[in-house]
């Protein structure tokens, strides 16, 4: 498989395209050309085929995607095809709540299993029907839960202690909300959500607004 | 000014830059090589060069580029030197509450201003000091406090509607968290942050790890 050679644009685009033909569910047409995909997705046509191309032929010559058979491979293709993934909450503070009421990661497949804060004070209690279990725990209730991603959203000077323990513990990914850049030896998958970029982004954008 | 030749993801790679410089900034030394800055932030020395060559020409031969001048320009560039971006915070939920905790909006000059919800029970209360209003008020308030952002954090179903409220107080640019895809009239920056596709891009690597 030519791991390598698939930009991580692509895998975001890919989940794009898999939102807008979702959406499209309800109507009944059977295909969508790639046109129409980058009209809903505002990306080029020629871009959505070639991120397509990198996972086979979906596309038939003059009819476009066939939408239901697109969704399926594109659900293969990001894993999350009737598939359920375990995830440690590691944090169960203003941000792990708004995580917790997410919409979205369920029906996805994305099951937050564990809880997991270093307070005494919310430690045994219940957050969404999921008990908060002790920190301290980690590592004996992911082997024994078998969980398969952590999120963490802790305060940025714990979060580096704490990665170094879901490593520890055998989970496969972190999705980091921290601010706070994690270093961890290889063998595990780290996301960074960095929300002032977001608003960076912004800026440089409305800057140049102004500028015209 | 070239505006559409610069790549979304080259303006989220200054972002990334700029944060290892930062982190660097206790340490002496005046010169950072690209293959450094490229060794911190996993990006290769190559884009590292065409990302910046875009802005202007940063580097000294055989030296690498000045630390400090490359941090005040990579601000410059993003629009967060010595300026207050004023934001709105739209819903005062789980979600609105982790956002206003935040570390780092503050520190690179974005300021939550107001803070607006369509609840009784919150409308006139505290947080961190910011007082809670009615979003029925929107329009006025951000007028009178001359608001540039707006970050949407309401629940999906409000979200078009709240959106609407926003261009027409002339409020020129949102970040979205509500899972929904806003339609909006040109003239407003739209940026989506859909915490779903994190965790779709991680099931998309581990599931390629597995695979091995």
């Amino acid at each position: 498989m030519p791991q390598k050679l698939i930009p991580q644009t692509t895998v975001y685009r890919l989940s794009l395209y898999l939102r807008e033909l979702e959406r499209l569910e309800k109507e009944k047409r059977y295909y969508i050309s790639s046109r129409e995909l980058g009209k809903l997705t505002l990306i080029s046509e020629a871009q959505i085929r070639r991120d397509l191309s990198y996972f086979g032929k979906f596309g038939e010559t003059r009819l476009g995607y066939p939408r239901k058979v697109l969704i399926k491979n594109l659900r293969q293709i990001l894993g999350i095809d009737n598939r359920v993934w375990k995830i440690a909450l590691i944090g169960a503070g203003n941000l792990g709540k708004a995580l917790l009421s997410y919409r979205g990661f369920r029906e996805r497949g994305f099951f937050i299993k564990v809880i997991f804060d270093a307070d005494p004070e919310k430690i045994g209690k219940n957050l969404k029907g999921i008990r908060i279990e002790n920190i301290e725990n980690l590592i004996p209730i992911s082997r024994k839960e078998k969980l398969d991603m952590a999120i963490i959203a802790v305060p940025a000077e714990e979060a580096q202690k704490v990665a170094l323990e879901v490593k520890k513990a055998g989970i496969k990914a972190i999705l980091n909300f921290a601010p706070r850049r994690l270093n961890l030896p290889a063998g595990i998958i780290v996301k960074n959500v960095d929300l002032s970029m977001e608003l960076e982004n912004i800026s440089f954008h409305l800057k140049r607004l102004k500028c015209i």
